[in-house]
């Protein structure tokens, strides 16, 4: 089982114990969250964006038009330092006192070096693995993209070397002085579904839902 | 209506004709958005976490424990600049080439310096609001914080003033060459909800489920 270094950048200031430095947590927690946070400091203003992302073995990949700023940011300087962070919160934790209410969740941080993919074969590869992690079976109906829609598209990696996940589950964790207070104490779920597919108004007759949009649950 | 001011910093380099300058739509994408996204610099690194936060008038605030990061920082040095963003991802956009795919989303951005807020009774009455915008009706239920649990919080402001959302919504935009593919192409909804209550496994008997945790769907 690969195992991350946990190093002083990847220990959590706060509920150190909740950090988890396994590969398969990571990866779990990155394939099933749909966007992340990328944050980079351009002028020495901190800058925070959300984006879609694919993991790919050790590397997650970012891709943006070549006009937006990450892009042109690796343009001036190769590998610009970022942050990158994927949370799913599974849960509202409610304690008997409001300071010890929480909440369930699953995050990732990872730090690191952004910067440009450049081989096409490799470019094509990612944006259709990225098409398969959030709808699969869409790359074989859709078109691919071209020559020119790939020189278009900014491909972007960034290694899972400086990684971490942060994990929170199960009940509250309330002073002694509180249970005897008469409140309702426990987790709530939060649920995350796709609803049926809303056919595009100009989408041809006769052209049905596909297979692969099935019932399913990912978020 | 409350408009913010559109500057080069709160144009987005991407698609400005989404973006959203009116406080109607900011306020009602911060107040529907469970977590946020806090950015910031330490030593030249850029970092990113995540965070509950809540909207009060034309404030966001968060909390720390005053160890965190963050609320550390502070004490350095007064009115730390962070860029803050929230994203709720409304659906997935499938055209009929995968260079067209979209999301349908809401998002804000926040830049601007974060400061404590040292008032106690301020303080007091953020982290009610916190609590009532997750959970309406538990700040009366459960106990709230005494003055030690208070001064252990670090809670943080940032004004609504260096502030855009960005908004898309609806179908996909297909080439022209691309519309007699016979492909489906619509929008798959994304489904945000919360499951039955699960009660603490100390909870005792007789305890039943309040009232304000009946069904709900707020994400």
């Amino acid at each position: 089982m690969t195992v991350y270094e946990r190093t002083p950048e990847t220990t959590p200031s706060r509920h150190p114990e909740r950090a988890r430095y396994d590969a398969d947590t990571v990866h779990s927690i990155l394939d099933e969250a749909l966007i992340g946070h990328l944050a980079f400091v351009v002028d020495d203003v901190p800058q925070v964006l959300p984006t879609l992302f694919v993991r790919v073995d050790e590397s997650i990949f970012l891709h943006f038009s070549t006009g937006a700023g990450p892009a042109r940011l690796a343009k001036r300087r190769w590998g610009i330092p970022v942050s990158f962070e994927a949370t799913l919160v599974d849960g509202l934790v409610l304690a008997r006192s409001t300071f010890n209410h929480s909440a369930n969740y699953r995050s990732v941080v990872v730090h690191g070096k952004l910067s440009l993919v450049d081989d096409k074969a490799r470019k094509r590869e990612v944006m259709r693995q990225l098409v398969e992690k959030i709808v699969p079976g869409r790359s074989e109906d859709a078109r691919g993209p071209d020559d020119r829609e790939l020189r278009q598209t900014a491909v972007m990696e960034l290694p899972l070397e400086t990684v971490s996940a942060k994990v929170r589950t199960g009940d509250p964790k309330d002073d002694a002085r509180d249970m005897k207070r008469e409140c309702w104490a426990g987790v709530v779920p939060l649920l995350y579904g796709r609803g049926a597919p809303v056919p595009a108004a100009d989408l041809g007759a006769g052209i049905t839902i596909p297979r692969y949009l099935g019932p399913q649950t990912p978020r």
